[in-house]
């Protein structure tokens, strides 16, 4: 017997993966929660269906929204992570010395929990005594702190269902207050493929809070195209301005100093969609 | 009814695609060529079952593999491409004035009716009174030219049937024989991420003829993994020492001289397969 798990990433296009088991699978309060085993990407977790990490390629994500933020910021104490209940964005921000407190804000305790038995490989960085687990709704914790995090990072789901809100001109409004002087978003903001209009939409929200707003892109084969963005909102720092020789030697398998870089040198097509 | 064409794009993942309907599928003599239109990608075309190339992203992949190579060259006035029946990237090559013989050798008349019939979008380029078209064996044209092409482009299917001589040093070799002096050759090299030997054995073959070869990579989202490379072999000029600013405004849709630059910023995983 053939497994196959298929994933409709739109209504037109799929990614299907042969699978050998599935670990888990359950109904939490808010989506249903699952790992699989596959042959192709080893362990993935999914959330109603739909891929959110994969063993075999979440080191491009979880450095790529981590490290680009953290290494532009020029010293980056506290920082938030929204969503990303698997762990593998705060595994990536405890590498940075520099960090004295990580808060993960994840509304469904069930992630946490899958990751940790299932995907230790991410859920590990959660360990660090510096990580605060809040399982709460992180519009209501963004909203509740002023001038607390230099760095917030939200790696929300799709904006469907419960990470509508976190898409939203109102929500970056209410980051922005969260953050210090220095501060530094980043929002996972899908694949300009297959989704430009919002990604020109997020874009423009984010840029109507915050007066630095850069879109950078990352190769994630278990994602819609395989090209997956991250628009960047900064009080003060550019991304593009950062000193490459400065950049701390982390322990990375994708993230380089000229890879931060070169993330932000777009395509033509994806250049019009953030041109004003 | 719906109707989905699935490419299994190694054994443990594919991808597939809602189709309206096929509107060709025939044998020639070296495979099955057919055409199918699809919601997502619009008009596709596949040999022996595997994606060619789609309306909707072969603009990266024909810009990225001869734009690279001809902005890398001081003066390409002989361009030949080997297989590329499509015509697409003989559509890119004839955008550059300096040109002024574009040789397409390709194996399979086929392939070169089918796209002229269903694919004008990349068929056009072929009209163009500088081009001319050899139905040949592209391995037998490049042993029987010496001295002849400024930019030899190999615009191969994957390393399987009658496009695995493509893949061996022996042909690199007399790829350069084939080339003038300054010349250049790019080859395209299938996904970093499902065939990180194939990248790193091919580059090795590629660096065994040429004093100067470097990887690149572009975002392709119906390629498997959507993360594809293609290796540049040069005789004298580097890619990386291009100056953008005397790079030719050209009529692109992802290729900029920035993203030319950028390509070659490899991720750390990358990096190492073409480390010796």
């Amino acid at each position: 017997m053939e497994l196959w798990f298929t994933e409709k990433q739109t209504d037109h296009v799929g990614i299907t993966l042969k699978t050998q088991r599935t670990l888990m699978r359950q109904e939490s309060q808010y989506q249903e929660v699952a790992v699989i085993d596959t042959k192709q990407f080893d362990r993935v977790l999914l959330l109603d269906g739909v891929i959110q990490t994969t063993i075999g390629d979440e080191f491009v994500y979880h450095e790529m929204i981590a490290h680009v933020p953290l290494n532009t910021h020029p010293n980056p104490r506290r920082v938030a992570v929204i969503g990303g209940g698997d762990g593998g964005s705060i595994r990536e921000i405890v590498k940075h010395d520099s960090v004295e407190k990580a808060v993960l804000v994840e509304i469904d305790e069930q992630v946490i929990k899958a990751s940790r038995q299932y995907l230790p490989e991410l859920s590990s960085g959660l360990d660090d005594e510096r990580v605060e687990v809040l399982i709460t709704d992180g519009i209501a914790h963004i909203q509740a702190s002023k001038n607390t995090y230099d760095v917030i990072i939200i790696d929300s789901t799709d904006p469907v269902g419960p990470a509508v809100g976190l898409f939203t001109e109102e929500f970056y409004g209410h980051v922005f207050e969260a953050l210090t002087d220095e501060g530094i978003m980043v929002a996972q903001t899908e694949s300009p493929f297959y989704e430009p209009e919002l990604v020109h939409r997020t874009f423009s929200r984010i840029s109507a809070n915050f007066p630095i707003t850069r879109l950078y892109l990352a190769h994630i084969p278990s994602y819609p195209s395989g090209m997956w963005s991250f628009t960047l909102g900064s009080k003060v720092c550019d991304p593009l301005a950062i000193d490459g020789n400065d950049l701390h030697a982390l322990d990375t398998r994708y993230y380089t100093p000229d890879v931060h870089k070169a993330a932000f040198c777009l395509p033509k097509f994806v250049q019009k969609l953030v041109t004003p």
